[in-house]
């Protein structure tokens, strides 16, 4: 049923070289040091206030709009068990449509934590979701896969072990925010056993499980607790996966993720609501309005969550772009994003939930484009003051395809951020009075013993970027940033070694993928 | 002496097709339809906070620690003349070096104007330099120049005119900051004539001109003075021409950039004081050092002005970033750039003064590396309130190549700044509930008179971003983002047109250029 592919016999992505250990020796003697400088893998924090777009009366009506809507208009809830907790709960059902008292939401929703920790099978990878952490997700969900040696193809999983290789690699990447490609030559009853298996045993670090009915979401919970091994009560108590329920916009919630958001509930586990409005097509053509559709779709979520269990973790998902006016295609990193990500940032606050923002792009190669649009959307999350950034690298053309070079830029992106968002040190040292009057005018700091004890791990220093001047970077066969990309994507994976895991836990993870696989894992209609 | 390339003969750029009023029509039918849709010339407001990479003491402590280095260390004034003008104003005056009194510095700038408006020869291109404003200038001073087509290249005057045509074609550019690239090819005594004169000749935006000795900046002075059609009186009144003062870091002013200090200050006309502090070379490596030496520069250069001319219009221009470690190359964009850009605007701001800074990259060609070094460069000049944002179109490899395609491509970068600088409106109608009404949950928006009514309109809609699905933009030859700019480039040239000049006017520039340069021009042995 699924592919014979396993972590441990492919390490290779094209052409058929057999996976041993001196493949990362030969590639190392050909690309140079094997080894690549990467700033250590480190939770992000984010000093500075968050920008506000609006003014507090302006969210206000925002924030009232959207209750009007939840009031007057409702919500399609398509379950019927989400239907009848809700009745229970006092509100108004009319077929599939839920209605809501504005006053229930805002009572629901204050039992939300406004922040905890996610936690990795290994405990160095734990991060915390709230205040004013960031916490960097890879990629998720992408069809398609491309890379410059092998161009675009469909999402298989080989690409997909490479990519779960990168994100472990890569120190920027804190968590798996889903599939960094779908690996479609697993069959769906049991793919998300068999790529869960993959990442939790080719990474370490936080994981993702789709909200696809309740059979698989409650396979997710049991994969990562068996990889954690721990208990089910320690489970519960301990955010330990996550999971993104998208609304179906407008303002209409689908069976598998209301499935979604009441097991992981139940279990403890946090999901992110995250209505998909894209101002023109699923939502009104205005930004403020396509704000309010978004705000009552994630409300609507958020207050049912609560329902389910009260303080259950959840947060408060920003998506909110603009259809590109030529061709009705999505567009991202445009300045309407920029702001709805800002207006999101402050509604979730308002909240006092944690918000979640994305790193996207909608070219269709790693070129201007995707890096501008991308840092726009990266802007727009900062200083929106996201709390789980998704989508972070490796993200193309709106999400249809998941790229190997972009992801190797991005995680450049990241941690340059994550070095722009460290305090500036300003001590006496730091001031520097006394190396001006050694050096004095006209004079160069370069000798200086002050810049010597610092000059190593002064500054910032990127994989990707070239600041070679023209003349040398032409000698060097003038490799752009895609070129460059590629090269050091390759010698990432490459460097990748499986993360320890305790033989019992690994054979109790395949026991338990066997025993699934063996009942036909779970049905795929729905 | 210098070419015989006139603006009104030349307006080719690859090959010797004669240039006829046909040509725009031509290129028209070959390329799509001739205009190219640009959001309109319109004057830019940032309407957020800036923000505060150092508390206010730390501010305090960068502030005090540049009064010491100008106390005990001094700075180097080249020019007897401006030594004499401070002796005189009661400063320390040791061979070179001049010593400065702390509250003589803080005394002298409080002269400054906060803000003024540059004068354009068209009142319509006017803008504001100073408060909440910004100011989006060309970039300038590039030695050579690139495109796809005809490679990187030697600055000349052909290229010089084109980047013009470039400059006064494109919305987002509201001010030259000198010459795009360098026009090598007129000889240097009359170039400053040669090259204002085309600038003023073919636009008719304001202007900036080099303070290379005295003789340049006052033949500057008066071309604006010529091109506007006033007075001397008026001239001075107004501030109708800018001029970038560099500072020989650490801690020397040069000869004729003093001159130019002088000269401008006297003729009311704003020059910008800008050290060029690469920590790590020509300051500390420590960014607050390196920040220290460009506040102790600025403070010099900016009180001088004011013992010039008390009232003289002066900025203050930050330009600090960090060394590459592995070469020693500058590098721009990185995360120390943008902390040192937004302390620049937290001192311009407790001096009350407008604030320059710049959109800069050190990429070889306009990837992805450019595009995102030069967001996070923007990201950190807008976010520290920059007024006067220099460099902001077609600027690569730090400084030594103005590119083509990198101008249209920053024009639309600028564009996104400035509609995502422009407030989200929250009303009524922007909230659309009555839209929502109409579509409900599961519908689409598409359709509804709400979106129909605003669809053209909503979203911003950029040159360059190719947001076509992927099959659409393979069918299209995948043309990247270089590519696209490429073809906008030439267009957007094609579209020129000579803006509208008095003959008179034109009579009396052209005198004046004549006699200048019968009369040899300026020195060239400065």
């Amino acid at each position: 049923m699924s592919t014979e592919v396993t972590p441990e016999s492919d390490s290779e992505r094209h052409g058929g070289e057999a996976a041993t250990g001196r493949r990362g020796a030969r590639r190392g003697r050909r690309d140079g040091p094997a080894g690549i400088e990467q700033p250590p893998f480190r939770r992000i924090f984010n000093p500075y206030p968050p920008m506000r777009a609006v003014s507090d009366d302006e969210l206000e009506a925002i924030h009232q709009a959207s209750l009007t809507v939840l009031e007057e208009i409702g919500i399609d809830f398509l379950l019927p068990e989400a239907r009848d907790r809700l009745k229970a709960a006092g509100q108004r059902v009319d077929g599939e449509r839920v209605r809501f008292d504005r006053g229930f939401i805002e009572e629901r929703i204050r039992t939300i934590p406004p922040s905890f920790t996610l936690h990795a099978r290994n405990p160095a990878r734990n991060v915390g979701v709230g205040g004013n952490e960031i916490v960097v997700c890879q990629i998720a969900s992408a069809p398609n896969v491309s890379d410059l040696a092998g161009g675009r193809r469909p999402g298989n999983r080989r690409d997909f072990q490479n990519l779960v290789k990168l994100g472990q690699v890569l120190n920027a990447i804190h968590v798996f925010g889903g599939y960094p490609v779908e690996p479609v030559d697993i069959h769906p009853s049991v793919r998300h056993l068999e790529a869960l298996r993959d990442i939790l045993t080719m990474s370490d670090k936080a994981v993702h499980a789709y909200s696809l009915g309740r059979e698989r979401i409650e396979d997710g919970i049991e994969l990562v607790r068996i990889a954690r091994g721990v208990g089910r009560e320690q489970m519960e108590r301990e955010p330990s996966l996550f999971s993104i329920i998208n609304s179906s916009s407008p303002l209409r919630l689908d069976y598998p993720m209301l499935q979604g958001v009441i097991t992981m509930a139940e279990a403890g586990q946090p999901t992110v609501i995250t209505p998909f409005t894209l101002a023109g097509a699923m939502a009104p053509v205005t930004v403020a309005g396509a704000l309010v559709e978004q705000n009552a779709e994630a409300l609507a979520g958020l207050a049912f969550s609560q329902v389910v269990k009260p303080g259950a973790p959840v947060a408060y998902g920003g998506f909110t772009s603009n259809v590109d006016m030529k061709s009705g295609a999505p567009a991202f990193g445009t300045p309407e994003y920029m702001k709805a990500a800002l207006v999101g940032g402050q509604l979730a606050r308002r909240y006092n939930v944690p918000y979640r923002s994305s790193n996207a792009n909608a070219a269709n190669v790693p070129d201007a484009q995707a890096a501008w649009e991308s840092v726009f959307s990266l802007w727009g999350a900062v200083m929106g003051g996201v709390n789980i950034l998704k989508h972070a690298c490796g993200w193309m053309e709106g999400g249809l395809c998941a790229s190997f070079e972009k992801m190797v830029m991005d995680a450049d992106m990241v941690q340059m951020l994550a070095a722009f968002l460290d305090p500036l040190v300003v001590d006496d040292d730091t001031l520097a009075l006394e190396a001006m009057r050694d050096v004095g005018p006209g004079g160069h700091f370069f000798g200086t013993a002050h810049t010597q004890a610092r000059f190593k791990t002064a500054f910032f220093a990127p994989m990707v970027s070239d600041w070679r001047n023209y003349e040398s970077w032409q000698e060097a066969g003038s490799p752009d940033a895609l070129t460059r990309s590629a090269a050091l994507s390759d010698r990432l994976i490459a460097e990748w070694q499986a993360p320890p895991m305790d033989p019992a836990i690994r054979e109790e993870l395949d026991a338990f993928v066997a025993k699934r696989t063996e009942q036909g894992g779970a049905p795929t209609d729905f």
